[in-house]
């Protein structure tokens, strides 16, 4: 039952700005209380997330990503993961997304959960998916301007070094709340 | 020690929007390999995000806030959190926050950990706090377009529950990723 004192009621939307990766507008929304106000919203595709697991010499380690992100100017260790292409299911972005930035292809996906990457200010959503059993591909498959390191790293180390550098991706925080509240 | 294949050199940037919430520029960007790119950036202020933890006749519970979300168009149920005003640190920002929000304060915030948004797309920080033995306040002191309920969930139902409705934000997930991953 949906608490109607808190729900809101949108109007009419017209764009600021729209770039190659996401669109901006402004919205009218009417409040609980009948007032109007205007509210700046984030469009863009869905994005997808794999968290990789592979057991090693070392133990159960995850499959991640060491890249240059170009909002924060730093490098990032994340599980791998991208933009939706039209047509694509979400499993299939995944899919596809693990294989081109990690060269392994899961046995396996299982879907771990669905949320809004920023649901105050952005409509998007992210899918997150749990990859079994990786087998080694031959290459990477990246585009032009990826750079990415692929990287084991030990579970134990991820759940521990979260939240300082390099494991900063609030998106790969958000994963690995799937990963441990699954208890997997 | 970092990796110099992966680094590159940001250069010129240029504003394409301005709004009250974030802004949106675009930054060219010189590759490892020596080539110009140009990204889509957005800045915004930080922001803060509190796990508050209180023992109930249920157990152990988060205290967490249940609101209309105007990118999604939905409502939510999150940690409280919000935008750092100019002038404070974060964890100032942290205690206002959770005291307009809850009407809660907290005997001790511990610092969690701090990330990027989305290092992707955006360069802000989010800083994440656990609030230890609340004691409540009389009101809540909320923004004038600001509906919120405030309610106890158990820990296990919130890691349990997360990635589906009502439990959709990323930033609410990595929060809880922290908490787990810490032991708490």
């Amino acid at each position: 039952m949906e608490a109607s004192h808190l729900i809101w009621k949108e109007g009419k939307s017209r764009e600021l700005l729209k770039t190659k990766v996401f669109s901006i507008r402004e919205t009218e929304s009417r409040s609980p209380k009948g007032e109007s106000r205007v509210y700046t919203i984030m469009d863009a595709p869905d994005w997808v997330i794999v968290v990789p697991v592979i057991e090693t010499s070392r133990g159960r380690c995850f499959i991640m990503v060491r890249q240059w992100r170009h909002g924060s100017g730093e490098l990032s260790v994340e599980f791998p993961g991208g933009v939706m292409e039209k047509g694509e299911t979400d499993e299939e972005a995944a899919k596809r997304e693990f294989e081109e930035e990690t060269a392994y292809r899961a046995s396996s996906l299982r879907r771990l959960g669905d949320m809004r990457a920023n649901p105050a200010i952005m409509s998007n959503r992210v899918h997150f998916y749990l990859a079994e059993n990786p087998v080694p591909l031959s290459s990477q498959n990246l585009d032009e301007d990826e750079f990415v390191d692929v990287e084991h790293i030990p579970v134990e180390d991820v759940t521990g070094g979260m939240g300082k550098p390099p494991f900063v991706h609030a998106l790969t925080a958000a994963a690995l709340a799937l990963y441990m509240g699954r208890g997997l």
